[in-house]
This record gives structure tokens, C-alpha cells and sequence, in this order.
């Protein structure tokens, strides 16, 4: 029921809800009556039902999302200053990436990034880093898909794909070129988790042929072992 | 199910869950079965479980949580570089509020907040702003209850926390001084929202006397009238 919502149709009314989740309108009044008891969804002032506060509460918790964000902030915040650009932490979900965090400035380049939203993995830096990564497998079933094309820089060989993750390797971080938007260049690295394993990646979206990618990569890989450091000596 | 998990407890055994929820380890585990396929839970290294991200990303649409915090943080970024202290965002969930969003430099001063954390109502400056806008039913029920101290300076009085609410609708903002800790003082101002009711609070929170209040009063009410404007005229 709650997958219904998303970030196009954040709002419902019960006849929707009903034919998204394809059951009977009454099955589908009853349980929303537990669900909007729980606070899990709340009606707006037109009667239509959106996601509650108390499920975003409760969602806080969520180690990955608000956890790792806590903790990553106060580097990301830095690196923001410091670049004055837009600032971005995502995690793998799967063969996607889920941007948990984004800040920037009110002057930096717009990003099509959304906190809680999803992103091509393979044409964002953020991405990159996180495939290159991956298993195997998902990286096998990551590229068995048919990659949409946003620009004519837009990564959709899966030859020059591997590539640019064999690049992550060598570099130790990743950079998107123009792939999302015509305008936009990112440039990503890893995050250390706890288990030694890649947790998550910082990237840093600037206006393409703004800045040097070499020191933009520097910066962001500094930001990249201070967060990775905080994981280790601040186990929740 | 959902609602057994807290800050304090954000990782559960099956048997511990079973126990909160008071239902039979059996149909907790059938039940989990289904939480764990859609991704509303995760289960960590230790097998425990813990909120996924896939329940912190549909929870990224409710629009006072995420929808509200990103409509706001431009300003509130603008309000943390300006005074280089801890910068929030609250809103009211009944008789409580909740914080959805927290910034601030690492010099500035610790807070007990958390990002989807409740703090007490009576005894935070967005709080005391929230309640002041609150229906006089709500502000009874609020002050019915055990007003915890949490040092001397808490108000427990109902008289007193009374005349702190008028004070909100006489001067345009609240003051909470050494309420919650001793060494902190916060500052908070409204929120107008597109219906024309109080949608959320500002508050600056700084070392107590550190910083004159009335500037620090102009400045949050300044960045309140920023976000009411941005909040009518970006309807989602």
C-alpha cells in the first residue's frame, strides 16, 4: 500500500489507491483506517491521503538512510563549504542508487537528485562508485538492462561502462561527465563501512568545465575517509 | 509492527520484536517474512532487525517530513552560515513536536536534537512557538500532562508556560533559556504554511550568553518569512 506513493503521485485519493495496489475500494478503506490511526498515512485538507509524519519518524531510524546521514553530515557540510557546490551521499539498494543526502548552495548548478530518490547507476559518479563496488552479479544484472540515454555523453555501452568501473578501481573514484544533464559533471568516492565493506558515496555535481576534476576527486576523497573514519569509531 | 522500534532501540531480535508487538514469535515471523521482501526492514550482520531503506525512501514523500525540509534548506543553510549555530526545523505532531531537520557548524554547541526525534513541547523554543499557535484544546491537553525538569530552569508551572505563550503572540517569536540544558539558549520563530495556519518553527540554538536574543530573534524571523514565502509559492 505504501509503495503506492511515490514521487509523482506523493498524493492519493481512495479510488487511486484502490487500482494502484489493484484490490476492492472497501478492502482498501478499512485498511487505511489502521493506517491512518498509526499515522503511517495522513489525509490532506482536500481528503486526499499522502505519507504521515509518523512513518517518516519511525523511517529516521533507518540505518542507512538517516543514521549514515547523521553521521556523514557535518563532513558533508564542510565539503559544501569548501566547494560551494552541490554535495550528495548516496547508498546501493540493489542495483540502484538511492541518494540519502544532498546539500548545496542556493548559487550551485540545479541537480536532478531528490533526497529518498533513485538515479541511473551507471550515469551518475555516486553511482559508478558504488557498481564498481558491487558483486559481480549485480553488476552482470545492472548492465543486462537497457540503459536510458539522457544526453549524447550518456554511458550506454556496456563495454565503455566496465571500463569506467576498472577506472574507479585504478583512481579510486569516479567521474560522470555530462551522462545526466548537459550541463553537470560529478565526481564521486567510497565510503567505508564498518564491516570493510563500501557503504556508500560522496559526490560533488559542479557545472561541466567549472573546475579541475583532479582536485575536485581530492577533495571529495578526503571528505570520503574522514566519513569513513566516523563509521568506525561511532558503531550505533 | 513498525512502531517497536526506537532511537534508543533501532535494532531488534525476532524474540525482543515478538515481545514489544506481545504477539507469538510465530506470526511476528510470518509477518516479518512480508516486511523483509518489500524492504520495509533489513536484517543486519548479527541477524537483527532494523528499518530499511526502502520504507525511509517512501517516507521521504511525507510532506511534512522530507517535502517541508527541502522547500526550507536553502534558508535554514543561509540562517546556519549566518550565525554558525545549530539551526532546526520543527513541527507539531499532536502535543508534541518533532524535529525534521537539524544543521550546524562543528563549533556550535551540542544539542539533544535528533532528525525525527520528539523533544518536550513546553520546554524548546520551537515548541513553545508551536503550542502558541495551537488549538487551546491541544495547549490544555499539553499542559495536563507531568511536565518533566530537566534543569532548574524548566517550566513546569502552568501559569508560567502560559505566559510564555502569550509572549509568542506578543513578540512574533520564543525564547527557551537554559530550559533543556544548562548551557544552551534557543530562539524560534513561525512558519506560515499555504492554508494560512502555523506549518512549522525555526529555532536557533546557542550557547547561553553568547549572543543578544533580539538579534538572534530578527534573524530566525527573517528566514521564517523566507520559507512561508517559498512555501506559497512552491505547491507540490
Amino acid at each position: 500500500m505504501l509503495g503506492a506513493f511515490s514521487a509523482q503521485r506523493p498524493r492519493l485519493t481512495l479510488s487511486e489507491l484502490a487500482r494502484k495496489v489493484d484490490m476492492p475500494v472497501s478492502t482498501v478503506h478499512r485498511m487505511l483506517g489502521d493506517l491512518l490511526a498509526w499515522g503511517a498515512l495522513e489525509r490532506d485538507e482536500q481528503g486526499h491521503y499522502r505519507v504521515g509524519l509518523r512513518l517518516w519518524e519511525v523511517a529516521s531510524l533507518a540505518p542507512r538512510g538517516q543514521g549514515l546521514r547523521e553521521r556523514a553530515l557535518p563532513y558533508l557540510e564542510d565539503l559544501c563549504q569548501m566547494t560551494r557546490e552541490n554535495v550528495q551521499l548516496a547508498v546501493r539498494e540493489g542495483k540502484d542508487v538511492v541518494f540519502v543526502e544532498r546539500i548545496g548552495g542556493s548559487r550551485a548548478v540545479p541537480t536532478l537528485t531528490r533526497v529518498g530518490g533513485r538515479l541511473a547507476i551507471t550515469a551518475t559518479g555516486a553511482g559508478l562508485v558504488l557498481l564498481a563496488h558491487a558483486p559481480t552479479s549485480v553488476q552482470n544484472e545492472a548492465l543486462a538492462r537497457p540503459l536510458s540515454r539522457h544526453t549524447p555523453f550518456t554511458l550506454t555501452d556496456t563495454t565503455q561502462i566496465r571500463r569506467a568501473l576498472a577506472q574507479v578501481h585504478a583512481c579510486g573514484y569516479a567521474v560522470s561527465d555530462r551522462q545526466l544533464s548537459l550541463d553537470t559533471l560529478s565526481v564521486a568516492a567510497p565510503v567505508v563501512g564498518v564491516t570493510g565493506e563500501i557503504e556508500a558515496a560522496v559526490s560533488v555535481v559542479v557545472r561541466h568545465g567549472s573546475m579541475p576534476t583532479g582536485a575536485l576527486a581530492d577533495l571529495v576523497r578526503t571528505s570520503c575517509r574522514a566519513i569513513s573514519r566516523a563509521l568506525h569509531t561511532s558503531v550505533p
